[in-house]
């Protein structure tokens, strides 16, 4: 049935599903790019676009934030928890954290540390799960849990609330451990709780969060990220453990350009609620579609339907999007800041036609 | 009298003579980027233009070599060290090599190993230093040379010749140590030494390197760099190793393009010559000028001149560069792809008048 | 009731049954010791008991074999595993895994390699544990499993039969890996097994075990362990690697002499035979005896037995043994080489008398 | 000439000249270990030898120092070094450092720090060369200087004075560092500056030091040494790191029960005097023999003459001993706590019959 379906598949989305580190650069980060190429320029950050940046950051994290321009997630990261975790420490994160599972051990090449990772049926974790570490504490056998690595918006497309954000802190500052917080999909996050520098705020600064890395390559990013320390007490290696995670970028004026034209007038999360919402509208516009089922409505950009399985492949090669669980035929449907209704309507148009 | 001419300086050149990383990116490059941010493209090099590219790099090095696009020097270079050094192996390299002196520790940190430095008046090394470590090998006490590392052009704007490299490749295999090479500079090198892609290749794949750090960002981009593998067989985990080293580009397309514009019609080479050129230029219209003196002409694309120790600081502040070594009050000048003789003019109509 | 009862305790037992590393060195060893301490011998190996203990670990695992002495548990782990790793790979072992567990993060910063910890409810792997991380293999973001590391006898106290072992060699082997043996009770496991050396060979050389932890320390040493390569061409580096993580020992001819004492007439073996024996007889003497309830019989030389929760620290003070799963009142009791069935008989009277 | 009197060499002293680790264990330590392996004690440090030497560690360096049991020497170092070094920071030491020429890379390994290696004619450092690093501090692309490590008595043979330790600490705590003694030798050094508990502190607690690794296998010991944090502030994670760098011992009540024999009333010290002593001696008797040179007397407990170059090989043959630079036909005799003034006597009556 549905192989007969497939020759006559109507006219693809303009873009597809698969990532949203599938999507380009913002227009506006481009003419920024621009804009920055005049001339010479001091390299390493000692440029009039970084100090930008760094004063942009600020804005948003308040005035004791130390912010630190990278170029890329996995670097964000590594240089965060190297300045974070101490000798014979270890990071806590779930089973489902970027860090533990698609970074090819390089926390623990860098870090030369332990990565606990703890099970999280929605890739997240809650104080109990570090309470119950207590009794690695003060035994000279075990890495000591130093560190809490917290997703947000998470692997699985799930969200902390400000006040979950906030009692893992305060659990783990009175258990004598930081936090940081992976923010590789922060836009996401803060476009779902709320959309403004408060929402933002509420569950980084206010919450307790130690060291945050800001993701700005998948908000319309050609590339780059930021780290940004809550607590400038940690930021004092900073700038040298930066150039030892190989994250020390040398034009950066290019990094905070970027930078300067997304956080410009809130385009950063402009283009995650319109990634959220078209993810939104997927799920709306697919949920009812026989054949096609959900565990829950999305929280951000990514959908998780199981689908058929003959569907799959011929969908998938009609416009294509990742698999997820392949024991339960279950894939991955993610937008990105530019996807359209349009993309959605002419996909939900192919999946429809598919199943019949 | 210099601080009466402080007052009367000449206008300063449009661009200064600082480092080539203080250049922008070449017009081409940020056309190629324009036309790259076109819809949506797999993450991670699952695109055309990085297909494109590692095409281009074929082209250069040969069919069997195996180029990987990275987004720094210091993370090219600690991937491609991490590829080469084995367990209780050190990297061997100048006192004056990047590796050593400016990355941080980088390499010690995500490689495990120790640089093991030699003295070296020009930033060469010579086979004889090679063969003068051999009563390491086999004591297990000693770390065991595992590597060489040398630099083209070299930390002091020297060069090797063909020969010499294929001299120290020799040497090092028959020790059983393999050769990196940092072309953080490559671009200059090739150029100083016939401007071809024979010359390219007399210094590498024909003299015996095993893997090369090919820089771009110097060279004209806004940041990129690649490892390229002339033994194939040393690429084997090399794309785990360069997620290992945070060097994985998330949207891989901007850093291909970038190169492709830029390997397109040998633009690199061009700049280069450029660069050289100037440099040369710059060389020949201070020289004579009295309290100017320099050591020797410069090979590539920088000039360490000593000046009057008065005159420093107000030529700096006139138009930026840095101190080389504060002891004999001698300075770098550099030149970069997009420096002119109008440059050179204005600089040295400048140096004139101060000195008088 | 209990409290009453704990006035009148009978005598203690001469050893208590905290840990087989909490007893004290054969009388054997010691004889060796003092034998071996006549006059000048070089260090680091270069003497004849260094050369007879390698000969003797020959003379157990085969003539191809490559002996190599460390100083403890986790050190020869390290260096094991340090010789087998590459970069970007990870060592796969279960989530009880001392490596995991109780080496405070010594793995991951020696290798600088995650370890990827599967659920094991006996602390034993199965294979097919090990094919479903192919989905692993070749994928750039996720670190590549390089080796699998079993311990034999377990953590638990289980045991893997030689077919089990040769079952994960031939799998691991199959995907690219190789194997690694944590025989820090090995002797335990011998004497399980049959008490013979081809009992220890079943389960190691001729299961494909490539590179094996021999533990000496809890066998009846002072101290002093061996890495014994199986396969010798992962040896190529060892004996540097063994220097790079701290394990050179300096008067090498006290830990050989430690060993030549233990593996003369299989002494190894036959304390093994005991701690075991002992074990079993007190899982006989103290099964039936009500409020004491096990989950299974012991295979080597430890118990887990549960007990009412208000005679646990009554009679840990009276004979220390460790808590093991406080949730459930589970406790350890553990014999050691020199543990006798007159210990065993005091300390069943006290539980007897404890219990009422 | 020599040649023929090979054949009439007088006996060979008893023990040869090799170095002080080929020297055994004194018999007082054998008795303590056999007065130790007395039933069970707990492992890992709860006994009560532990007790009693951790209480004479504090007898020698203050109540407030912190003593930690460890199993070899570069174990002691990389433990020290790995409390004390941050990231992006690097060690510095002299060209001769044992743990930057004789640790086969184990700092850099365990620390995934840089080893700044300085220039040091008689492998010792001095305040100006701290303070010539200053231009390093601050700048992002160099490792910072963190920690000095000094070795007392040094790799050469020579000797810090207090007054000498005291200014490097003074500079490089001024500067921000924190110093490291390596005491490998510590009981040579403090036998040549007084042999008293008064000359030991005069170099460290006094002087500054704020950790030491204190040597006790050359002293006499079968093998063990100790970590001591003058700045108890250092220690704060120490046991954890001991565990992490594979030191801690797991029947450590042997190694604490050396350490007792050896620290009580001052054998370490009289064993000292002993070696630097027939060192001495040695050097008195064959400074005047025809074709031995000395550039130096003895300071501690090694000798480097120059020899006639076809005399070094029979002498070597008829009584072991170690080449040092072969460019000038030097070698070096070392001296133990054991060796005699009828070995002296010995070997110079062989050197004197050799050279004729």
């Amino acid at each position: 049935m549905i192989n007969s379906r497939v020759a006559t598949m109507p006219a693809a989305p303009q873009r597809a599903f698969a990532s949203d580190n599938a999507a380009g650069a913002h227009p506006a980060v481009l003419d920024a790019l621009l804009e920055a190429n005049e001339g010479h320029a001091l390299a390493y950050g000692s440029d009039r676009w970084t100090e930008e940046a760094h004063a942009r950051f600020r804005d948003l994290f308040g005035p004791a934030s130390e912010p630190f321009l990278v170029l890329n997630g996995t670097g964000a990261n590594v240089m965060a928890l190297a300045t974070m975790v101490h000798p014979a420490e270890c990071v806590v994160c779930t089973d489902w954290a970027h860090i533990a599972v698609d970074e090819a051990g390089a926390p623990e090449r860098a870090l030369g540390a332990k990565l606990l990772t703890l099970p999280s049926p929605g890739a997240k974790l809650v104080p109990e799960q570090l309470t119950a570490l207590a009794h690695l504490q003060g035994v000279q056998h075990h890495a000591q849990p130093g560190v809490v690595s917290i997703t947000q918006s998470t692997e699985l497309g799930t969200l902390y609330t400000a006040d979950e954000v906030a009692a893992l802190c305060d659990t783990a500052h009175r258990m004598g451990m930081l936090v940081h917080l992976d923010g590789a999909r922060i836009a996401n996050a803060t476009a779902a709780l709320g959309g403004t520098h408060a929402a933002l705020r509420s569950f980084t600064v206010d919450a307790g969060v130690d060291v945050v890395s800001f993701g700005g390559t998948k908000a319309g990013l050609m590339g780059g990220e930021a780290v940004v320390y809550l607590d400038p007490a940690l930021a004092t290696r900073a700038k040298y453990v930066r150039k030892m995670v190989n994250q020390l970028p040398s034009k950066m004026r290019f990094v905070a350009a970027q930078f300067n034209a997304l956080l410009h007038d809130d385009l950063w999360i402009r283009g995650a609620q319109q990634a959220n919402g078209t993810a939104e509208y997927m799920y709306e516009q697919t949920r009812s579609i026989p054949g096609v089922s959900y565990d829950h409505a999305p929280q951000v950009n990514s959908l998780f339907p199981v689908l058929p399985a003959e569907a799959i492949a011929p969908l998938c090669e009609w416009c294509f999007f990742w698999d997820w669980d392949v024991s339960r035929n279950q894939v991955r449907w993610m937008t990105a800041w530019d996807t359209t209704t349009d993309d959605v309507d002419r996909f939900v148009a192919g999946v429809r036609h598919l199943l019949g």
